[in-house]
């Protein structure tokens, strides 16, 4: 297994990251097999969707809707208001997906992006590990 | 890694389509490995659940209610009424699963299905793509 | 490929419960890879979430405020009331994850555990498959 770890420079931002271009980067040449895009953090999640035409905005604005972040919802209430919501997160937007690799390339449909969504603003920087198991 | 693409006719429809017989053929006579099927569209996703007894219809309510149909929730406005959220729904109800397989057997427990959804009413034909990775 | 099958004694409760000793047992010594954790039940999840500090209720709580335990939302009735949204639940929260090996151990997070999501009371012991491919 090929693996390795990006470092995705957030800025304290809550929002959708796009990772594509390093998962291309990252496969490029190595045939087919199985991506897996795997975020270790608990306050993070990976999606693929649509970037650039709003969809990223509206999918954070979804999750706000869907987790509200009124601490009082939440057990788990500690750093930024809201912080109890980034902690239920992962168990809607998982931290881990599998994208099919053929010839070196994602298997991605033309409007697909794999994206770190990131809803928590208390990190500037967050680590997404590539792995890449070939067949 | 052996792959294939497969075509399921939705008909312009709103849904769940069960993949199961296509999986369940695709995999057979192949051994120990996984399953990976991905959508490659941005407005659709793939879940494993009961079909046939009404939970394919109550996951559309529950996606509808999660993500009204209201364009005004949404920057991305363009299409059929709630495209919008059609484009969010795989942040939610992601495009990738990862199923077992044994002896060329889908490792699914009795009542569940690998099923398609589809909340966008604009397309009449979808692509799905089988991988499997053996080992 | 290997594979184990492992007996998590719910009960009959509710709720959250760690996988994450069992997985590092199963993997440990297995060197690079991909371990995959699916559940084949039609009524449960498997998520990747920080344990101990509030946010698996928090997650139960979340779910129940998706998917209602009001059974007149649902087609699906039958058994205990709520079990409509049960079979509902892993559309979101999906019965299937992948999590990277390196070195015979699970790259998660600081604060990551993997978890079988359980919403269902009518069941006292749940399967969940582990199933490990090397690289």
């Amino acid at each position: 297994m090929d693996t390795e770890i990006l470092s995705i420079e957030t800025g304290y931002r809550r929002g959708v990251f796009d990772l594509t271009a390093d998962a291309t980067r990252f496969i490029s040449g190595k045939g087919d097999g199985l991506l897996n895009v795997f975020v270790p953090h608990a306050t993070a999640g990976i999606a693929v969707i649509e970037t650039g035409a709003g969809s990223d905005d509206d999918l954070m604005d979804a999750i706000d809707a869907m987790l509200p972040r009124d601490d009082r919802h939440y057990r788990h209430r500690h750093g930024s208001p809201g912080h109890g919501a980034d902690h239920v997160m992962p168990g809607i937007v998982a931290p881990s997906t599998v994208v099919p690799v053929i010839d070196g390339r994602l298997a991605l449909g033309t409007w697909q992006s794999i994206v770190l969504v990131d809803p928590n603003q208390d990190n500037p920087v967050r680590q997404v590990r590539l792995s890449f198991l070939g067949g």
